[in-house]
């Protein structure tokens, strides 16, 4: 089973993924706890050119290749083994991110994000907690955290509230495969709310 | 006008390029002389990921997606700005080095190649030389080089060839933009070919 987490920044995905890695890993399951961009070792090299920077460092376009060349990597290197050995894979942020942050809310590039999806990586996960969460509260939380990978943190409020509508907007068009999480609340709260959502 | 000048390693493209280069700005033409991977600042980082460490590096999928991802940098912001103010461009390698070394010489992915760059790049040169020869005396060319950027010239003879016969292919079936030219014989003699075959 693969399994993603998505939404903004300081949303809780990555607390969240942890988590639920642990009380999978409790159950007895292999698991395979990952992150994008990055994941495997030539993604995180890529993953620098992406993070790091001002926001004009690339354009939407060459943003959008480079974060399919990283997918590419991972997905090759270390997704599709751990799938193919029985393992269950948990990421934080895959394909959706693109979707949205390359596609619906820089830009309307959506169909040649899903072109480009289409062609290189043909793969989605097979459930996908989207943590859903007012950006003025996950802002807050980021900025505790004070990191200097900071490039799409610098994008503005208004980005971060185009961003959240693209979530809620794929997992109404995809009911199946993403669950809306309300990530407000305590930690356990949220947890407890994922893990009602598993089949 | 935008011209490329492409070819296996040590064909002496880089030679050529520049003295076109040399010869046009003599006549008084803007020129703005470059190369791939790279030409742009970002371009030039995502390079280094290409042409360093071993061979088995990238998968020839993610080896792709990085080469469009460089190429469409320095498209939008070397190559286009310089042809819009009227510039004549004159590039060290361009599309033509990814059909051959990703498309036609590294698996069968030619189909994929072409499909990416119509998404993603959509704008060939208007003159392209291939320096055309023997895998044998170029090898002994980049020898005498000694360079840490040896990722493909590590591939072997045996590539090599594969890629010559892949540039010569192209040639054959764009015989309006690709003119192969001859590159044995004194620099000065391949010089005179390459400005032989300007319109
Ligand atoms: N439910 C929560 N309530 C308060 N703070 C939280 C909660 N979940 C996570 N945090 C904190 O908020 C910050 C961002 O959380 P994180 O899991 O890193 O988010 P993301 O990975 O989505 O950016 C971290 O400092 C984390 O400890
Ligand atoms: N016609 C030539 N005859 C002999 N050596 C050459 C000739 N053209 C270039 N060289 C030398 O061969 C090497 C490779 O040439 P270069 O222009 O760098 O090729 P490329 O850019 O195609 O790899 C360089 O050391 C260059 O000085
Ligand atoms: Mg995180
Ligand atoms: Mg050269």
């Amino acid at each position: 089973m693969f399994i993603s987490f998505e939404g903004i920044d300081g949303s809780g995905k990555s607390t969240q993924a942890k988590r639920l890695a642990r009380a999978l890993a409790q159950r007895g399951i292999e698991i395979v706890l990952t992150r994008e961009p990055g994941g495997s070792p030539g993604a995180e090299e890529i993953r620098r050119l992406l993070v790091e920077g001002g926001s004009e460092r690339w354009s939407p376009e060459t943003e959008l290749l480079l974060f399919t060349a990283a997918r590419r990597d991972h997905l090759e290197r270390l997704i599709r083994p751990a799938l193919a050995r029985g393992a269950w894979v948990v990421t934080d942020r895959f394909a959706d991110s693109t979707r949205v942050y390359q596609g619906a809310a820089r830009g309307e590039q959506r169909a040649l994000v899903e072109e480009l999806h289409r062609l290189m990586i043909g793969l989605d996960p097979d459930l996908t907690f989207v943590i859903d969460i007012a950006p003025e509260v996950s802002l807050q939380r980021g900025q505790a955290r004070g990191s200097p990978e900071d490039r799409f943190e610098g994008m503005g409020l208004d980005f971060q509230h185009r961003l959240r509508d693209g979530f809620r907007a794929l997992a109404r068009a995809e009911p199946q495969r993403i669950r809306l999480i309300d990530g407000s609340g305590s930690e356990d709260e949220v947890a407890a709310r994922v893990l009602a959502g598993l089949p």
